[in-house]
C-alpha cells in the first residue's frame, strides 16, 4: 500500500510503500537530512518532526523532550500512514539558519513496464500425459514400447512417433507398466521444432499429471539464483540463491579463466558451480517438499564464461585475442551428466551466447523484453564489470561488451563493496555545510560504498562543486571532511567512530578516476554501437536497464555523471533480472522457448576492445559527465547554476 | 577352378572345385563307396581306381599292388584334374557282384544367386570430410564450432546445420583445431532421414579421409561374428568370430532368459556378450593394425533375446505368454556406453526385431535378399532351434517362429553334435548290403552327427526302407548294424573301433522321433503361414534358405524327409549368413541402411505356439515325409519304387 510523505519546508511529496523507512524515503525524495551513521540510530542527527500522521519509531538516541515534542529519528521511523514531516533548520557558523536549496537530484527510477515482457502462455516445453494402456494379449502382443507409443499417438495420425532414448527408462519400462497395472503418466519433451517428434523423458506409475515442475536458473559470476515453477499453471513456487562457489577461485570472469588454466582448475570450477546449483535445487525442493528428480525441465542462462565452465568447456581462448568461444549455441545436455541433481533424462538448456563477452544472460534479457519483436529502437544496458549493450529492434540488433571494470560492483574503489547490508546506497550533501546524509542498505552502520551509492556520491559532489568535471576535489575548499591523502584528495563520508569498519570511510580521487573510466566505457559503447548503425541518441525510443542495478539506479544522478544518456527520462525502463526472466518465460511457454536461438542469431556482436572509434569516444567520455557538454544539456544547465 | 569327375560304372558326372576330396565328391554325387571311418584313411575300404586324370593321394592304408594298379583311397585323394574314376564291384554273400542301384539322392544344393542381394553402393551412413578452416581474426571471431559448421556447410545453403552433441568432442575442439593448424577431418553421421541434419561424431587433426572403417556384427546365440569393412571402397578387410561367452550360462535362448532372472544374471549376460564383441573387435583391429577407436560405425543384428541382453533389457516377458518384448526398434545407442571398445561418439545400431522370436537377424536377412522389394512370392527359411519363416513379397510379409527344437543343431540326438570336425555330414547306405558310407567334416574320425548328416541318414534309411514312414526300424531285417536298444531300435553308423568317441555311433528311434518333430514344426509353419494369406506351396516363386545350414543342405534329402516342400528344385536359393549380409549392406549403403526399420515394419508376426491350425498341421507332419503324400509327389514316387 502506498503512503504519501510531504516534506517541509521543501514542500516535496513522495509516494512510498507502507513500512518504508523515513530516512530512506527522504533520501529518495532528494530531501537532505543530517545523518552520519547510515541509519543505524547512533548519530542521533536525523531527527525530524512528524506534523501529521503516524510512524512506528524506536525512541533510540533521542531526548525525551524531543520525543514528546513530536520529534523522531527518521532512520528509526517506519512509515505507516500518510505523513507531513518537517525537517529542522540547520544553522550556519553565524548562527543563522541556512537556506535549503531545492534539490534537483530527486531520485527518478526508470519505470518497470509489465508490457516489456509481454504475455506468455502456460504451454511449457514439457508435458505430462496420463495413459491407460490395454494389457497385452496373444492377439495383441506388440512390444511394451510400441504399446506406449501407440497410446501416446492415439487419435493423432499425423503426429511423429515420440522417441524414447534413455536406456534406463527402457530397461525399467516393462516393470513400470506391469506394476502400475498399465496406467502410467509419461513426461514428453516437445520437439525442438514443431515438426520434430516429442521425446519421452520419463514414465511414472499412476496419474501424476498434477505435479509438473520446471527450474529457471540464472548462473551469475557472483550468484546463482533458482526459481521453481509449477508448469501446470506457470506459478512461481519457490526461489533460492547462493553465492557461486567459484568465487573462492576468483572474483571475476577473467580470474576464473586464469584459474581454469591451472592443472585440474577447469574441473574444480565446473564442480563448484554444479555444487552451487545443487544447493539452490535442494533449497527450492525442500521448500515445496518435492524431490530434485521431480523437476522435469531446467532452463538456465549465464554469461559465456559461466556457460563454458558449467559444460567443462575450456575458456582459454575467450581471454586471448581474437576472443573465440568454443561455441555460442550450447549442445543439448543432460543435467545429471554434468553432476546436477536431476532425473537422468532431464535436459538442462543454456541460453545461447552471442560472443565471448555477450552471453546467454544478455540473450535471455533481450528475449524477455522482446526487443527482437518490437519496432521501437531500444538501447538495452546491463551494467556490470562487463557492461553489455544491445541496440536494435525487430529488424536488426547490434551488441557489444565494454570492459567497464568493477567500479559499479565496488571493485577498485577504496571502500567499495557489493550491494549488501551496511553499503552506502544513497548520499546527499548539504550545499553549504558540505555535511553528508548517509543512507545504507538495511540502515546498518556504514561498511562501505556500493554502486548506486557511488553514483549518488559522485553526482552530489559534482553538483555541489566539491569536485570539478575532471573528478578533482576543489583544493580551495577548507573543510574538515576534505583532506589530502596518498590517493590525491579525499572526502570523508563517515568518520571511523560511526563506521562499522573502525576507520574513516572516504572517497578518493583514484576512486573518482575509476568511476569515470567505468561510466566512460559504457557511454563510449553506446556511441560506438549507435554510430555503427548510423544513429544518434535522438533515434532511441527506449532505454531498458537490465540487472538488479537497473531498478535501484537514480536516473538523474546516473545521467549527471554521464553513465546514461541525457534523453527524455520517460524513455527509461527497468527490466530487473532479465536473465532469470528469460529463463522463466522459456520454461513456461514453448513458443517463446523455441525462439531463443533465433534471438541470439539476430544479434551482431562488435568487438570494442581493439576498435579505434570506441577508443576515441572513450577518451572523450573521461570527464563528468562528458567533454562534449552538448550531449548533456540538462546537466550543463544544472552545473551552470 | 572347376573339375569334372566322371564316376563309373554309374556314369554320373559331377563338377567340383579343384582340391576337393574325392570321397566327399562321390558322396555329393550320390555315389556309394564303402567307407566306415568318415574319411580318416583308417578303414581302407574306399579304394577306387583312377582311370583317367590325376589325384594327389596319400598312400595310407593301401597295399602297394593296389597302388600300382591305379587304385587310390578316395578319402585320401585330392582332385587336381578332370577324372574318370571307377568304383570296384561289391560282391554279395553269394559271391556275385551286387547291382549298383542308380541313386536318386544325388546332392542338389540350393543355388546361390548374387542378384538376391542386389547391388549396393559404397555410400555409407558415415562420411569423412577434410576441411581447411580460416583461422580466426578480430573481424571473424565466430566460435570454433560455428567456424567448423560453416566450413562443412560451405557451398550448400539448403543443408541443415550438422549437430555436434558429444560433450567430450566439444571440450577438445578448440585444441584439435589449433594444434592441427586449422586443418581437420570431420566424421559425419548422416541424418536418419534425408531431411535430417548430419551429426559430427569426431574431429581428427589433419587429413585422415583415407581411413574410414565400419564393423558388421552378427550376434548369434552361439557365435559372434564380425567383419571389418573399408567404408571408402566397401571391401572386407578382416573378419573374426568367437563363441558367445554367454554360452557358459545356457546353450539356448530360453536358458539364457532363465539365467537372466537370477540376481545379477542380466548384468553378467550383458557383460559376457560385450566381452565377446570386444574380442572380435580386437581381432579384426589387430589384423589391420588399427585401433578400435578408428571404427566409425557399428551395425549389428541378433535375435530378439540377444538384442535385449546386449542392451541390458530384461528378457523376462519374452518367455511368458503373451511373449512381449520391451521394444522391437532398438534405441540409438552409443557403443561405448554398453562397454563396447569404441570411440565415445560411435553408434551401435541393432537391426529391428519383429517379435519375441523373430529377431533382427531375420530382418537383416530379409533386408539383404530384398524380399521386401521383389514381386516374387518368397518363402524365407532360417532353420535352427527356433526356425524362423517369412513368406511374402514387396506388398506383404508374414512371419513366424517355430519351436523346432534343437535337432538340427545336434541337440536331443543321442550322438548329435554341432557342424565341426568329425561330424558325420554325409551318409549313403548300400541298398543291399545296408553298409554305410560315412563322410565327416574335415574327413576326421567320426565323433557324432551334425544336422546335414542327420538329414542324410534319415532320408537314406527311409529310401532303403530300413525305416518306415513313422520312423520305426524294420524289425524283420536281420543285420549286424540293426539292434534293439533302450531307445527302441537303432542302426550302428560307426563301430566304436572306428570312432573318435570309443563307442558305437548310432541313430535311434528316439532320434528319428526328435527329427520328425523338428521338421514337422517347420513344415507346419510354412503351411500355417501360407494358409493365413490364402496360398499354397504352388504359389511360391522362390524359397530362400538362410543361415550356413542352407548352403550345406541336400535339397533332395531335405525334401525326402519333409523338411522342405516338394516343389521345383530350381526355386531354391541359399543366402548364407543373411544376418551378417544385412549388416554389411547397411553399413556400406546409406539408402539401404535407412530402409531397415521399414523392412521390419512390413513383417506381420503370427504366434504359432497357441495356434490351433498350426497344431493340426504339425500333427499331420509327424510322418516321413508327411501323412498327406500328395504334398510330396516326387518322394511318393521314389518310395513306391
Amino acid at each position: 500500500m502506498k503512503k504519501t510523505v510531504h516534506f517541509q519546508p521543501d514542500n516535496v511529496k513522495i509516494e512510498v510503500d507502507k513500512g518504508e523507512n523515513l530516512l530512506t524515503a527522504a533520501a529518495k525524495a532528494g530531501i537532505y537530512i543530517n545523518a552520519y551513521c547510515g541509519g543505524d540510530g547512533v548519530c542521533g542527527k536525523c531527527k525530524v518532526k512528524i506534523e501529521e500522521g503516524e510512524v512506528i519509531a524506536e525512541k533510540a538516541n533521542l531526548r525525551s523532550a524531543d520525543h514528546e515534542a513530536g520529534f523522531r529519528l527518521a532512520c528509526k521511523s517506519e512509515i505507516v500512514s500518510d505523513l507531513v514531516v518537517s525537517i529542522p533548520e540547520i544553522k550556519g557558523a553565524d548562527g543563522k539558519p541556512l537556506s535549503r536549496k531545492p534539490k534537483t537530484t530527486r531520485a527518478i527510477s526508470a519505470r518497470s513496464l509489465e508490457s516489456l515482457t509481454g504475455d506468455w502462455k502456460v504451454d511449457p516445453p514439457v508435458e505430462k500425459r496420463f495413459l491407460k494402456l490395454d494389457p497385452p494379449t496373444m492377439d495383441d502382443n506388440v512390444p511394451d514400447l510400441h504399446r506406449l507409443l501407440r497410446a501416446i499417438k492415439k487419435g493423432c495420425y499425423e503426429c511423429a512417433e515420440p522417441t524414447f532414448d534413455h536406456p534406463q527408462l527402457l530397461q525399467e519400462l516393462p516393470f513400470t507398466l506391469r506394476e502400475s497395472n498399465w496406467e502410467v503418466t509419461v513426461i514428453l519433451l516437445r520437439g525442438k521444432r514443431a515438426e520434430e517428434p516429442d521425446r519421452i523423458i520419463a514414465v511414472e506409475p499412476g496419474n501424476t499429471t498434477d505435479r509438473l515442475y520446471g527450474l529457471a536458473l540464472d548462473i551469475g559470476t557472483t550468484t546463482v539464483c533458482g526459481v521453481l515453477i509449477d508448469l501446470n499453471n506457470g506459478k512461481v513456487l519457490a526461489d533460492a540463491s547462493a553465492y557461486n562457489e567459484q568465487i573462492s577461485y576468483g572474483e571475476d570472469v577473467i580470474s576464473r579463466i586464469i584459474y581454469s588454466q591451472r592443472p585440474g582448475g577447469l574441473k574444480t570450477l565446473q564442480e563448484r558451480v554444479v555444487r552451487t546449483i545443487n544447493q539452490v535445487i535442494e533449497t527450492v525442493c525442500k521448500t515445496m517438499i518435492i524431490s530434485p528428480s521431480d523437476i522435469s525441465y531446467i532452463m538456465t542462462a549465464g554469461n559465456t564464461i559461466m556457460s563454458h565452465l558449467l559444460l567443462a568447456l575450456d575458456p582459454k581462448y575467450l581471454r586471448e585475442s581474437p576472443y573465440v568461444p568454443t561455441c555460442n549455441q550450447f549442445p543439448l545436455t543432460r543435467a545429471a551428466a554434468l553432476g546436477v541433481l536431476a532425473h537422468p533424462s532431464v535436459r538442462l538448456y543454456l541460453y545461447p551466447s552471442v560472443a565471448s563477452y555477450v552471453g546467454g544472460d544478455i540473450t535471455a534479457g533481450v528475449h524477455a523484453c522482446r526487443m527482437h519483436q518490437s519496432p521501437e529502437v531500444t538501447l538495452f544496458i546491463d551494467i556490470g564489470t562487463n557492461g553489455e549493450i544491445v541496440i536494435g529492434n525487430e529488424d536488426w540488433m547490434v551488441c557489444a561488451a565494454c570492459s567497464a571494470g568493477p567500479a559499479f560492483e565496488g571493485g577498485g574503489i577504496k571502500h567499495g563493496m557489493r550491494a549488501s547490508g551496511g553499503a552506502i546506497e544513497n548520499f546527499h550533501i548539504h550545499h553549504e555545510t558540505l555535511e553528508p546524509m548517509i543512507v545504507t542498505i538495511e540502515q546498518g552502520k556504514p561498511r562501505g560504498i556500493c554502486g548506486s551509492g557511488l553514483i549518488s556520491i559522485v553526482s552530489e559532489l559534482l553538483e555541489a562543486k566539491v569536485i570539478d568535471q575532471q573528478g578533482k576535489f576543489d583544493r580551495k575548499l577548507d573543510h574538515a571532511r576534505l583532506r589530502a591523502s596518498e590517493d590525491g584528495y579525499e572526502y570523508v563520508l563517515v568518520w571511523g567512530k560511526d563506521a562499522m569498519v573502525g576507520e574513516d570511510i572516504v572517497i578518493t580521487e583514484v576512486d573518482l578516476d575509476n568511476l569515470t573510466r567505468a561510466k566512460g566505457a559504457m557511454y563510449a559503447g553506446y556511441q560506438t554501437l549507435l554510430e555503427s548503425v548510423g544513429m544518434t541518441f535522438a533515434d532511441l525510443d527506449r532505454v531498458i536497464l537490465a540487472g538488479n542495478f537497473g531498478a535501484y539506479i537514480d536516473l538523474e544522478r546516473a545521467i549527471c555523471i554521464g553513465l546514461l544518456p541525457d534523453i527524455d527520462r520517460d524513455k527509461f525502463y527497468y527490466l530487473g533480472n532479465g536473465s532469470m526472466l528469460g529463463c522463466q518465460i522459456s520454461l513456461t511457454d514453448n513458443n517463446r522457448f523455441r525462439e531463443r536461438t533465433a534471438v541470439s542469431s539476430l544479434m551482431t556482436n562488435m568487438e570494442l576492445s581493439e576498435n579505434s572509434e570506441f577508443m576515441s569516444h572513450y577518451m572523450a567520455a573521461l570527464f563528468l559527465p562528458h567533454t562534449d557538454m552538448s550531449l548533456f544539456p540538462t546537466v550543463a544547465e544544472k552545473l551552470a547554476e
